[in-house]
């Protein structure tokens, strides 16, 4: 096989593209894609790098979504090549980005180079929208432009997420949707004091201990065919006073909940407001919602069996579908109505110290998304093959 | 009456004696006390300022004990008047150390010159012990010295504390032991990881919520005749991490108990461990004791009769007699057979900004401690008055 995709992965890594910046990543590609008779709009918001390319003006439109950003790369002495040099050693190539996710991205491109010649017989138009906000706060990228996208396309039908989805080997995992994500902030006002006179004080830690520990013992729900329990986890805990013989006067505790449609982020702020009653006093007790995320999954569709075909014929292996992991964009598409898979490499060595990618697998997912296209192009000519 | 007690007091706060830095008082106090006949012995214990001083050779001894260390001033600007410079306004006395405990030391002191004259026929002798190290770890002061007294008093039996005992007027409370502080550092180990991961983390904060709700919830006994109930109380809470989407890999608390003689510091560690391994496995737990008190407590005898008598007719209230507040040095004195009681001004200004003495209970406490003494006198003369 040509390094096409090699090439173009080194050349995307090599560019430091720390959230927000994109470094240039996306002109790259615009002119990669201009070549191959892409139209391109840049779509910046505020310091946030956008750019949507489209190829075709008719049919129903499948949309590959990208992130031309990248998480910090740590201290970069940890990293065993640097992490914005790309080195191959033992048949992987290193640097931060080959995972997550600017292999997919060139896998995606050189699959659509390849498909070029003959793109004008394909009964959809292919569309690309990537952002340099997707590792940060996500408020700037996606979640922007997707309401923007009917005025540059009628319908938005497929969704290609290129995430890194799959776990031990590329194609045994795909995503399907993904948990809702609900983060609160508790506050317990108390009295503080010193510890002698347990009379004069009411300590904020041991009803924030209470009302922690009966979250902990809850279940939530039991998932759903497609997405586990919704889980809850304590991120952090903390008092005002560090001494051995003061009582606090507030304790604070932060957590986090991924929930399945299941649940409404309603339902389950109601819950925790009813139990949080019972440990603590109205007016001790502040309770800070910020709901990052509402869950989203699509239904069984063409996108999917494209995919599932194009996994079994050129990997050789049965897929899983679920919707693990943390939030991905996707969920701004879904509200569309499209069918959101996401699809990418192995992501086992994401967002860490020396992140690296297979080169074989590399090119295997590029032709991966190759045959995906073209089996959903047999899928909508003929939708029930 | 003579301004004899405050002007002492005054010489006193005006020598900036934080822990353990004597500053002088105990110099100023011997050299008093050695006009009136009192054998001076300077016992310092590395930086820390001791000083016994003995008035008569044989009997029973009443022993006085003291500190002339105070605590920081804190921010000195927030005092109306500078800490350290005693300053008088609307009949009371303000400065570190009046409360806590100067005017007690300097009342006693008085009350000792007035009886001077006298002392040879006292039934006792009178031994007065000084530290500069009571607010501080207190290590090298009563700690050190009581296991040396015997050196120089053939045995203590009488043990008045001038510590700040009186709650809302001048002889109202007196204490009659302390209760015992045992503290603990509870770590607990867990597996970090992004929360949307739930399976492959465990969350050290849950088990921690838990532990701390259960002892929370705990009585641990019902207190004896003197004795409160035992308090628990949690001083601290921390997660190693403070990021809204992963799981702390440890989680710490630090928690301290106040118990009575109704329970031995092993009973408490026994049962809070039993505890701990009903929620944290034996590899994830981490508990560091300190046992900084045990508790003490005298039955009633002579010296609280004199006190209690001499309340009565100086102050015309009756006593309460308790085992509130924290720690004192009493607790290093009572294992040598002492009856000890804790006898001192109004506690309410001790510890904080604009600490402060009526000037009329500085007077009045010094004459409460000769009565004591002259009633002390009548019943070792003659017990079963
Ligand atoms: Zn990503
Ligand atoms: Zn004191």
């Amino acid at each position: 096989m040509d390094q096409m995709t090699l090439e173009l992965t080194q050349a995307l890594v090599s560019r430091r593209s720390i959230t927000p910046d994109d470094a240039g990543c996306q002109t790259l590609i615009a002119d990669r894609l201009k070549a191959i008779g892409f139209a391109i709009h840049h779509l910046p918001v505020g310091d946030v790098s956008n750019v949507l390319a489209i190829h075709g003006q008719s049919g129903p439109t499948l949309l590959f979504v990208g992130h031309t950003d990248v998480v910090p790369p740590g201290v970069e002495s940890d990293w065993q090549s640097p992490p914005f040099t790309p080195s191959i050693r033992d048949g992987r190539l290193y640097g931060r980005g080959t995972a997550d996710m600017k292999g997919s991205i060139a896998a995606f491109i050189t699959a659509c180079e390849r498909i070029a010649p003959n793109q004008a017989s394909l009964p959809f138009r292919i569309a690309i929208l990537l952002t340099s906000d997707e590792e940060g706060p996500a408020r700037d990228g996606i979640a922007q432009i997707a309401p923007q996208l009917t005025s540059y396309l009628s319908s938005v039908d497929y969704c290609l997420v290129g995430e890194p989805s799959s776990r031990n080997q590329l194609g045994d995992t795909i995503r399907v949707g993904r948990r809702g994500s609900l983060t609160a902030t508790v506050t317990v006002a108390g009295k503080g004091g010193h510890v002698a006179y347990p009379e004069q004080v009411d300590n904020p830690a041991h009803r924030l201990s209470q009302f922690l520990g009966e979250l902990a013992d809850t279940t939530w729900d039991t998932g759903t065919d497609a997405f586990p329990p919704t889980s809850f986890q304590v991120t952090h805990l903390e008092t005002d006073t560090h001494t051995s013989n003061m009582v606090p006067g507030s304790a604070i505790a932060q957590f986090n909940l991924r929930y399945s449609p299941a649940l409404t982020h309603t339902d389950i702020i109601q819950r925790i407001e009813t139990i949080a009653h019972r440990h603590i006093g109205d007016d001790q007790l502040s309770l800070i919602w910020h709901l990052s995320a509402k869950p989203f999954s699509s239904e069984p569709g063409a996108l999917r069996t494209a995919i599932t075909q194009a996994i079994q014929a050129t990997c050789g292996i049965e897929v899983e579908a679920n919707t693990a992991g943390g939030t991905s964009d996707g969920r701004f598409i879904a509200p569309l109505g499209a069918e959101v898979v996401e699809l990418g490499p192995v992501n086992a060595s994401i967002h860490q110290i020396d992140e690296s990618i297979d080169i074989a697998e590399l090119d295997q997912l590029s032709e991966l998304y190759e045959a995906t296209l073209h089996r959903l192009a047999r899928l909508v000519r003929a939708p029930n093959q």
